[in-house]
Order: C-alpha cells, then structure tokens, then sequence
C-alpha cells in the first residue's frame, strides 16, 4: 500500500523528555500526512500514543506530558486507500523475544506483497496491511538470529525493494534508516545534547535544531548513550531521489541534500522562462505551491508578477460535498479570482503538475469566467506518464491526462491557450542532479528498482 | 493477561445478515465485559468494528448494516488492568498465507507467557497483551504445516495450558472451541437454519434460538455450508467447571451443562438453610445477583423475605470518585437501606462472595446505621482463599479477607453478628457435580491445570 | 410542554463548595430524568455546566472541582418530545435588572402556553420551549416592580396553574417553592450547616443529609446566610400530590410525605390480596417496580414469592432498534424468562401499571412461551383512563388502552387469564389520604387545577 | 461585548432548500469568525443548527439536507472573551407574540449594556451575554406595538448606538439591515432567482451570485415572496466604513462599497513607495495578508518582490502551547525563514498592522537569525492608538505598542532597522474616500458615534 508520511526520531542525552519535541517536528510534517499521527517514546517501556486526526488534534498538554521519556520516534500517516483504520496508524510497535520495536516508516516497498507471502508461509500472521508490519518482522527475524541489531537491518535492507525513510525506536536507541536510492528524504539536526532525525529540515526547524546533513541513502545511523554511529546498511552505484519531492511534495522551506527546495523551485521557473516568449500582461501562479516557479520566472523574463486567484484558508479537509451540482459550486469556495486584477488581461499562469487535468480546466474556467483574454499555463514539472510506485499516490495510468495525449491535446482539454511544462532537462539542471541520481519513474516509466509486471499491476490490489 | 469477557459465533445456513443477530447476542453478554466490544462478519472480504465502550455506544444502526455477511464472531471484553487499549481490543484479526482469522476469547492461558517467549524466540513479534494473539500464532503455524484448520487447532490445543472458550471465524466457517477442562462455558443453539455459538445461553435467548446443548470440553465445532461437525480436539479424564459462573459470573437465567443458574443459586440457599437454626425476622440479600439465595434459603426455612437495600440502577461505569472522603458518600448512592423495612430488625444478609471483605463491612454499616438490630451474613459460595489464574479477575492472595484468617475473624472484620458460608460440600451438591467435575482453585488452591510457581507470581507480571 | 425532572437546591452556611454534593444529589435522582442534566453554583458570580446526557457523563472530576461556590442548585431533565434541545436544559439561567436566577422545575404548568402568550403580548421573548421560562419571566417581572424575590415569588404562584416544585438560586439565596396543591413532591435535609432541598429524599441519603421534612404545599422557603425562613405563598383548601409517585415514579427508598414509598407499594399489594383467591403456584412481578407490590401480595395470601423474569441491567438509553422484526427479538434482550420457574406454573404476575398495553400482551405472550399455565395480571394501580397534564409523560387518551374498554376487554387483549387493578378506594387506603389530598386525575379525569377544554388539548401542540 | 462575526441572509423565490447555500456562504466568511456558527431555515416552523466548531466540522451532508426552508440566514462567530459559551452561538431565535426571530449580527452596540439596563428595568431577562439578544428585545418590543416589523426596526435603530450588520429571518422574510454610518460591510448579491445578502461579496462568489450593491448604510432591505423592498431606516450626515476591512479584516477578493480590497491594498503599497527611498535588495510580506502591500510597493519602487517567510498551513485553532520556554520554540512552527533567500540580504519587510508588537519583534528577530543584513518594517496602516469600540477586538489602550511611544520608539522595540506606518492621508487616498466616510477612532482616538466615558471604560467589563 502507498503511504505518503513523515517521520521523526529524537534522542536526548541530557535525558529531556523528547515528547514535546516530537510533537513540534511532527506539527511541521503535517503536509506530509493528515491521516493519523502518533508518537513513542520509551523510559524502559515503551508507551505510545496514536490515534486518526491531525497532529494538534490528537496531542494535547495533558496527553503530552504523560508521554515520558528521553528518546523516541513520531509519524503523520496519509492514506491513499479510501478506507483508514486505527491499525494501520504508526508508529508500529511490536514486542519480541529480544524487546520492542517502534517503526515509523516513509515510503513504499515494491515486493512487499512477495515479502509478506513468504513470511505468512512460514507461519507470520498480520494484523495491518501496512508495509511497515512486513518491515517489522524482517529486522525482528534477523535480530533474533544474529543478537544484533544493525546486522538484522542489514539483512532486512538486502530484502527489500523500494522506497522507505525509517526512524526506529528500540529499547536504547533511536535509529534512522535510509533505502540505497535514498528516495525518500531523510535528514539529520542537532539541539545541544539532542539529536534528531526528520523527514525534512522544516522538522528540525520547529524545535530550533540545527540541520547537519541528510542522511545517506543506504545510511543506518544508530543514535544512543553512545552518541551517533553510522553504518553502511546497503548501496547501489547510483541514488535515486524522488523528484517530486522537489517539485511539489516537501516544504518549500526544507532542505533536501543541502539544496533549498524554494531555490529549486525558483529556478524552475528561471529556466521555463529561457525560451518562453509568450507575450503576456503578468505572471501569476495557483497558490501555495506554485508561486515560487512564477516569481522566478516573472524575473527571469522581466514581467509582472501578481496574484490572481485567492485560496480559502479554512477550507479543511472535512468538506462534504452534497452531490455533484454542488461540487461546481464548491468550486469558487477553495478559490476564488481576482477579477480586478485579471479581467481583460494575458496572464502566464504556473501550477505545480498536471494529474488528471482536471482540475487545472476548472482553474482555467474560473480565471476565464473572470474575464481572462488570454490564460498559458505554465507546469513546473515534466508531464506525469506512469504512475509512482514507490511512495506518491496517483491515479492509474489511464487516469493520467498526459499518459496518453501529446501536450497540444493536454492544452486543449484544460481550456489553456498555451500550455508548456518544465523538460526534463530543465528538471535536472534546476534541481543540479542527473538521471542517475533521481527517480524519474513517473516522468519516463523508467523506475530505479525492478518491478515485476505483476507488482506494477497487483501491488495495490494484492491487500484489499 | 486475565480476561473475563463473553464470544459469540453465528453462522446463517440460509445468507442471512448476522451482523444484527451478534449484535443482539452480545447484547445480553454484556455483563461479561463492559470495556470493548466488536464485531466481525465475513463476506468473502473480512469487516470488522471495535471499539472501547458498551455495545449499545460502540453500534448503531449505520454501523450494524454496513457490516454485511452471513457468519462471523462477535467479543466482548472486560479488562482487569487499568490501562484500557484498543490493540488488545476484540476479536482479534490476523492475515496468514491462506487467508484470514478472526479470533474471540474468553479465558486465560496459564502458560501464555512461556508459549509467546517460545513464539518470539521463533522470531514471531506480537503487537498487543492478549492470549487471544499467541492463541492466533499457534494456530495460524499449524495451518501452515498442516493446510487442515482443525489439525491445526488440535494442535495448538495441546500446548495451551488453561481456560479457553474460542469463537473463530475463517475464511468459509465458524469454529467454537472449548479448553478440555470445560473451564468456561460455551453452549450451541440454533434459529432455523443458522447456528450460534455463544458463551451463555441468555445470547441463544436474545435472538430466540433454541439451547441445543454445551460445547463439550475439548470439542472443536465447525460450522460451514456443509452444517455442523463435531471432532474431539482433546481430553482429560475429568472436567473443572469455573464454580463462580454458577455462583455469580453468569447470569441467573442462562443455562451451563442443561442446568438453569438460578435453580443452583436458590439450591444453594436451601442448602445452607439445613443447618442454619438462626433467629431473624426475615431473610435479605445484596441486589441482585444474591436474591435467588436469599430466595431459596427463606423458603426452606419459612422465613419471610424481604427487601432492606434498593439499588441505584444508573451508577455507571463512569463514575468518578473525587476524594476518599467523597468515596464514603458515594457508598449511598449506589445503594441505600429502606429504613423502615430494617429499623429494629434481625436480618440474614446473603451475598454472593466476600473478597476483601470492604464492601460487605460497608453494606453492614449501612443497615446498622439503618437501625438494623441483628445482621446475619450468609455467603453463597465457600471462602475465597486462593487467587483465579483462569480467568476471573480478583485480588492478590494477600488481599483476599479469607486467605489469612478463619470466618469467626472475618465475621469481626465486617462487623455481622454471624457469617456462614455455603460449604464445599454444598456447592458441589447444589450444582450436582464432583469435585473432579468443577474448578474449585480459588476455594481449595488445587488448581485443575498444573501451574508452575512462577506463572502463579509473574503471570500478571511479565507483560506490562 | 411535559416534563419529568428532578431539583436540588444546597446552601452551605460555612463555605464549603457544594458542587459534588449537588452531583451526588442529582445522581440519585436520576431516574427522574436522564436527557440531560446541569448544575449552578453562586461564588459573586454564576457558574454554569449543563449538557445532554446522564450525570455521570456530564460531570467529571475536573468540571466539579471548577464549579466553585458555597450554594446552589441541579437538576436532571426527561423530554417528552423527541426531540431533545440544548436550549431546554436546565438549570435555567437568565440575568435581570438587579441579578441572576438559577431555576430547576420539576411539574408542568398547565396554562403556561397562556402565560407566556400574555408576556409576549408585553413584548417578551423566549427562547426556549420550557415553562422554567415562562416562570423565570414572571418572577423577574414581579421581582423588578417589588424588589423582593419573596413578593415575586408569591405573586407568580398566584398566575401559575399547575405542578411545579422549584429549586431557585439567586445571589445570595437558595429558594425552594412548591406548588399550592403539593403536586410534585419536594423535601428538606441537612447536613450540619449545610441545608438541602431536593425532590426525594434518596438524594439527602446519598449525601448523609438527614430528612427533615416535605416542603410543604404552597411553602416558599428561603435558605441564605441567615439560616432557614418559611414564607407561605398561596394556598388552596386541599392537596393533590400525584398518587403516581406513590405507584411507579419516585424510587421505593424514598420517603414522601414522611411515608416510605416502598411501605406504601407493600400495602397496595396487601390490600389486593383482601379479597383476591386465584388458585397460583406462586407470586412474580415485573422488574423492577413492581417487586414491592408482589411481596406484599405473597406474604398477605401466604403465597410463595419467586422470581420469574430476569432483567438486562445494561439495555440503556441509546439501544437502536432497526426494523419492526428487529424490535420482537430485541424483547428477550431487556427481559427474559425463568422457564424452570414458570414452566407449567400458574403465576401472579405483579406490574405498576398498564398504559398502551402492548408492554403487558409482550411480557405475558414471554411467560406463555416459557410455558406458563396460567398468568394472573394483577396492577398496583387503577386504570389510567385520561392523561396526566400536570407533568408525567403519557400518551393521549385514544392510546390508553384502558380509556375505551373495561377490565375484561383489557384483559383479553393483553393476553392474561385473569386481570386485577388496585382500586381507587385502595389505592387512598394504601397511602393513608383521601381523594381531597391526592391528584387522581389521571384515573378519573377530574383535575385539581382548572383546565380548559382548548388547554387539554393543545398544551402539546402549542410550541412545536 | 465585542464580536467580530460574518452574516447571510438568503430567500429563495423558486423554493429552493436554501441550506447548502448559506453552508458554502458561510465557508466562505469562516475567516471572520471560527468560535461557532449556525444556520436557521424556515419552512413554516423554524429550524436552527448551531454549534461550537468550524462550519466544515459542525455541518455535514445529514444535518444540512435536514435543515429544509427556502429561506434563512447563517452566522460565523468569533468570541474575544476567553470562555466561550453555546448560550452566545448565533443565529440567535426567539419567540414572541407574533412568531418567531433569527437574528445574525456582526458588529458590536456600543450602548449595550445602557440598554440592557433599560429593558432589564422593565423586567425583561436575558439569557445571554450578547449584544444580539439586545437587538431581538429591542425590535420584538416595536413590533408588539406596531405590528410592523419594518417599522420595529427603524424604532430600534433609534436606539442603537454602535455597528451593526443584521441578517434576520422572520415568519415569511430575510431582512438585512445596516447602521447608518455603515461600520461594518454587508452586501447584496442574486444568483437566477435567489437573493443573497452577506458580510462580504466572497459569500456571493462561493455560490456563483452575482454582486449587486452593498446594504446601504442605515438601509432596511426586505426579502419576501413579494420580491426586494429597500427601506430607509435611519441616517446621519456621513459614513463610517470601518477602515480595518479594507486594510486587514476582509478578504482581498471581496468587493466593499464597489471596490475590490485587493486592489485597495496593492494601492497603499504604492503610496508607501511614493517616499520611500530606503535602499534594499527586495520586498518581502508577511504572508498571506501583507503580500499585496508588498507587491504593490515592489511594482511602484521597481524593486524586486519575494517570499522569506513560509506559514505552515496547519497550524490551527487548537495549537497547544504547554511552557513559556515551549512557547519560543512554536515561533517557527508557523512561521520559517527560507534561510537562502534572505541571507545577507536587506529587506522591506510588509505587514498589516502592528498590535502590542511582540509578534512584529519576534519576526524580525527570525529573519535577522536567518541573516538578513537589515530588516525594514513597512506597515500597511496608520499607527493604533486607541482600541476599537466598534466591532475589531483589539487589546487596551495600554498593550497598544503605539499609543505610548512615537514610531522611533517602536522601532527599537521591535528592533526593525527602519519602521514607516501608512498615513493617515495615504489611507485616505487609497480607499478614496474622507475622513467624513470612515471610522479612524482606532487611529485618531476620535469615534463616529458617541461614547460616553463609561461606556468606553466599562463595555468589555460590563458583563462578565
């Protein structure tokens, strides 16, 4: 199953309680999944608090500060299946012969079906459907095996194929785990005497702890009473970093292999703008995501940048939608146009991808219906084509508008008058990386781990 | 972990929804367990819904309909640890190589410990504190090896040590189980084409099934399209029904091995009248569960019955006790003496059971304060001088009043002007069973399973 | 509108804070009203906490210990109306020229859709749907032209037509008014300095508070730091207590009118035993009112008394019914037979009353199946031949099964091989008092108030 | 008491349910109120939904189809006392002689409690702490007299002294009404044949009407079968829009008085820039309010526009802040430097208004930490002096950081390299309106409407 969620792992040395410090680096992962959340931290035991809402929803002063103990792991869960259970909320944590573990885990594991078959074969049973369970026993196996516990990661990491971002608490450490491809993103902070492993650098920016370095792709970093040991868990001759982190997934303020993403961004829209001569009155972009790709293109080529489109703040995640003429209505409720500002005007209009299109034509229509002469829209990535497998929800490949048009057929079905999308060269100048170094399965359907055909069909499938 | 709780298992021959059907079974099971209830029906996929609370708060008419299927299980569970969690909450669901388990129990396995350290050992993780799990693992290994469900259950019946009475749904069946000792109570009924399986008859009552007869000890019951089988999973040459279902844990009109509870409990109250040549003006008893004592013991003796204590039906589960010295007012809230019925009166008392002995020392108070001149206690089972490990919940033997002095020191400890309590030899001639027939741990310390010295301290122990 | 409720009033004269003491008052009256409850303490300002549900779920730990002040008053609220507002619980708090008031109302005022139609003639508005409006509305108005809250008091008594026992708190005061005609029961403890008004006398036990007397018809009794003053406020040449509360609504351990209710329900069945020779194998009674009734019955004819239904102590408030077939196997869910008790037996059966009749034709059709030989109803009440409008909830005239047909016809409709009611001559004998004492409207459709013939029958409808 | 909500009033003359509608005007207006909020329908009876929460948490598909009427009116409120009380929640329904009220109300009386008073001396109660139960006694008075609720509603604003905008339904209208100095914005829109009037024009967008006019000040504006009767209720010699919707309060796509506040604030962007010379590298915003300031300021100095800080979406209502030390911490949860961008950097840094200050010292301070050579505050209106008695919730004179220091002073406080405030003359000019169609009493002290010194003094304190 793909999950979309953030991790954190904190280990105190001056032995504060890291509950809190969890809870901030958490409330600044929210992005990155609203599902469920959850926090362990362990004082000889291990006590977790998990439950479905958002991070201040679950967590309050009381809740918090029962939460006792210097080092522990956090997780913000997003579910891409309709269905959302309490089972499946994280951290996971199991007991074993040896002790506990406590897993929180970014990203998706290709073979994890096949890997949970052959573990049900010998006799494992399962009470969730994440990837994280499968994960769980893997490292429990080998741990109980070899006494060890990086060993038993090692064996683990050799199994596995995909994308996964671990932070691991067990009964004296916190450990951070990083696939080979280094996929997903996973850095590592410093508060005096306190570490911390996150997701993003915005983790480590909530509590005021300062970023050192990502974690390696293929980086097994053991933080206890010891300090910080790094081991080599597995490598690859290349890495593979998911670029739609980059382009859309992550914070515009976190650091990703010490690039700031805002500057990524920036640059995008530099150099969409290098052989772009749409004659336009001004720039402007569908906000949030998209306005860093429009203010560095609008310098680029020397234009105006302006806001056109309004976005209601409060519009949350429990919209009901009574039936569908309502859903039209709904629409000017989550974004409403500048009319003043675009009525009879030529605008170059940025968003972030293309999906389904759909929602870009009503974004077209609406700026149209304000009175827009003239609307190009501007993509800040490459046209989607495959579906992601190893951690970013999308629709099927069917379902994908660009996965069977060229981008004139793409133009003319969302309404543009021009349409033009970021290359794929331009893609890896902005971010300074080459194909060797992204995953750009999504853009190419050339994916960095093997994927059996029955995987790339099943994978969703194989667990209801 | 002990647990007392209540299983129900249904299975409609003619695709009737038996979501509403388990509902109602657990329903009149409640008083078996008041933490957390659920439900599980099959349908090819399995749907499950649990949660802490009543039955009567955790479903609802949505909740009920949505669970479609024509069989499936349903738990309610009451735990005798503080901490309440919904991991451990039931039944519990695995997925195995060969499909699904949903499991509900009521009992306690004596070797649990051991057998999960023996299963962890093997590299086998356990998220929750149930026996229900390791009861899971040992099943789902032996489907495993041996592809035959009831293999498998024999199996996994020979290494448990203790009470179980099982309610399982697989992928095409329910199976009731029952520990060879017949410890608690699992009974058979039938609704026309559909069968239940259920811990009490009262459930059968509820829906207006039939009592076919008891789920013998050791017996494993399949029922699938193909009706129901009967295989013999294991047996000992003697049964140890648990004495306090007939004495207070079960309700007064189900019926355990053809015998209504009620006709035991006023059976017991003649009893103890043949010997009893004490003076009183009428015969009382604590609401409810001693009335059939009281009842019984009048009768034989022409003396008149009556009420002396109302009890308040609202005092719930919920309520909350601010201060010690509030806990004292409390006491009149939950039950309060009809003045005039006792003022001047000598009274026989009768109860079920005497644990620590506070709350009989209370409820004497009370009538003494009420005026009461004489009050002659009368308990309806023998002295509690040894702890359960078998599945009812109850103090430490240091805590039990009976374990540590003889009845003329308890009867000066609660403060009666005499205390009787039904002998072992009355017991036994009240329900119609021998010694070799009934659990008598908790009145003799010869329990029917062997328990190490260890598993009688660290049971409770050593998960926490 | 109808509503059956239940008040207290407490005044501590040395300053303790009366919060839990009203909460424990209101938890023993909460079979008076289980839709919603609330309580008002005075420290110079009023704190107010009242909200949907039983005491037990509203009040905590934490709302009662922040509910600071020395007096005070509760109240638990029943709705008759299916739909249950917010608006409408109580206490009901309004502010005025020169304070607050508190009020809790337990009876019903007959011309209250009248008087509140004067008030907003004058301009008044209301924003609930309760009398405790209408009559906050006249004691303010008489409060603002007199500038004593004993004068308003008084002079709204002499507009009000109906039942009411008020439990007021002011801003230095709390007073407690009952109605002319004492319809509605209200008593007086104490507790060393603390006073205590409350609708039975369960609710002085549940604090320790002694009894020391009733309010008295008419009385208005004023408690503040000056002690205990006696106002009388309106008299009339009789009484009209509601022989209701004798029979069914308040609970047997209270004391009204300085008699024992339980003693009273003993007699009633007593004195049906004078002249009733049914040839029975033993005595039963519907749980759990109607016990007193039976055991009076048994002892007088010197007839067993046995137990013949059991009673699920946890079918509560917010069972869901789903269908119509649903709703006959959901009967054995509240109440089930003792077959062995009943089986071949010829039974007494005992209840409080008959109202639709339905409930009875199910409970006898339940022993019938059960295999009764024969079922004597015999009702500690006479028939209800009109409804009451002076604050118990009953159906209209057209649904009391006894308004349209005599005893025989009642009888073959529910199914019962004899059935007896206590007549009206026993029911005064039972309680000690003459037909100038009691309300018996209920049973011969002659009110001790006034009713227009449009008040009987719109009282209802007026307010939707 | 100060209230900052948002109304809608809407009557549908094709009989459609207006409930979904006002449900999305509502959403639309959450930004002006998120304590609570409430829709009344009327369909011959009056139906009222209201409840503490967010519009997308109290409202879902179940509760917004059952509200059935084609016409009615919506509230969002926003409490600026700590405690927040249901009894407060609007719509706000009464009961009266003649039918029934819903009264939504944005604005605050500046005559309150004087009046309160007033009706409380006559002997009415009150039930409430908000001016809207004021307004409701006042009008029902007029009407009971008058028979005329167009008529009562002029008599009203006689009394009225303060701002007001009203969306009342009675039995077979919507009425809107706006005080005469038009303090607060209420606009009227129609979509086919359904007319809508709310606080402001996004209302209108979100259920695609069409914007027709704002509510005149002192306008009655009847809706009823008979189609829009507007009515002069009262007037003064001027106007006094309330200068903070246009610089703060409102959304920037919303339209007050004709004017789109968007452009209103790029507007006073560029008057700021006319002389401004302060040398820096760009502009920058506190998002999201300040932005078009900045853009507007950028454009007109030909410097260049970008983004240093980014405002985690999630931060929401319920942000537990456990310590003082937590506090600081939590800065960066909501707000984060995007490091690259302002490092070394000098920078015009936008904002709307400074307040006590604190949050503009602890700004400054993040992006000084982040680097940024010089930080130069701009503030999008003129220094607050004097709190706002009309509607805006702002702290006392005392807290105000302007009103006992000259700009100088603030800079040091805030610690800003340089601060310019917006005059009041670019204010002005902005808008385009003079100080005679205003309200500046926040910015000069001197208020449209009268206020007596107690009234100043005492309002908040008035009612607890």
């Amino acid at each position: 199953m793909k999950e979309e969620c953030g991790v954190v792992g904190i280990y105190s040395l001056d032995n504060r309680d890291v509950a809190p410090l969890i809870f901030y680096a958490l409330y600044s992962l929210q992005h990155r999944g609203q599902e469920s959340c959850g926090i362990t931290v362990v004082n000889e035991k291990f006590a977790t608090q998990k439950e479905m809402g958002l991070v201040s929803e679950v967590f309050d002063f009381e809740k918090l500060t029962a939460l006792k103990g210097s080092f522990g792991v956090g997780h913000v869960r997003y579910s891409t299946c309709g269905e959302s259970r309490i089972e499946n909320a994280a951290p996971f944590v199991v007991s074993h012969s040896l002790g506990y573990l406590s897993i929180g885990h970014n990203g998706n594991i290709a073979n994890s079906a096949e890997l949970r078959k052959g573990l049900e074969e010998q006799g494992e049973v399962f009470i969730s459907t994440t990837d994280t369970e499968v994960i769980a026993h893997l490292i429990v196996r080998g741990l109980i095996r070899t006494g060890d516990i990086v060993d038993s990661i090692k064996e683990a990491m050799k199994k596995l194929n995909g994308s996964y971002s671990l932070a691991i608490a067990t009964d004296d450490s916190v450990i951070a785990v990083r696939d080979p491809l280094g996929i997903k993103p996973l850095c590592l902070g410093r508060l005096g005497d306190t570490y911390i492993v996150a997701s993003e650098s915005v983790a480590l920016d909530s509590i005021g702890a300062e970023y050192l370095r990502d974690v390696e792709p293929g980086e097994i970093l053991v933080i206890n009473e010891s300090g910080l040991q790094s081991h080599r868990g597995a490598s690859r001759g290349r890495t593979a970093h998911c670029m739609f982190e980059y382009v859309y997934f992550s914070r515009p303020d976190s650091i990703l292999d010490s690039r700031l993403v805002y500057t990524v961004r920036e640059r995008i829209g530099e150099i969409m703008a290098e052989d772009d001569h749409v004659d336009v009155d001004f720039v402007m972009a569908v906000p949030d995501s998209a306005i860093p790709f429009a203010l560095g293109y609008a310098r680029a080529r020397g234009l105006p940048y302006r806001e056109g489109l309004i976005k209601n703040r409060y519009v949350g995640r429990t919209f009901i939608l009574p039936k569908q003429k309502a859903r039209e209505l709904a629409v000017r409720v989550k974004l409403n146009p500048l009319i003043t500002n675009v009525k009879g005007k030529r605008v170059v209009l940025f968003d972030d991808s293309i999906v389904r299109g759909t929602t870009s034509a009503r974004i077209i229509q609406i700026l149209k219906d304000a009175g827009a002469a003239e609307v190009h829209m501007r993509i800040g990535s490459p046209p989607i084509i495959s579906p992601c497998y190893l951690g970013i929800d999308m629709p099927t490949k069917e379902e994908l508008i660009a996965s069977s048009g060229d981008v004139e057929e793409v133009r003319r079905k969302i309404g543009a008058d021009s349409l033009k999308y970021l290359s794929i060269e331009g893609l890896l100048r902005a971010i300074g990386k080459d194909e060797r170094q992204l995953c750009l399965g999504c853009l190419t359907g050339d994916y960095p781990v093997p994927l059996e055909q029955h995987e790339q069909v099943k994978l969703v499938e194989y667990i209801k």
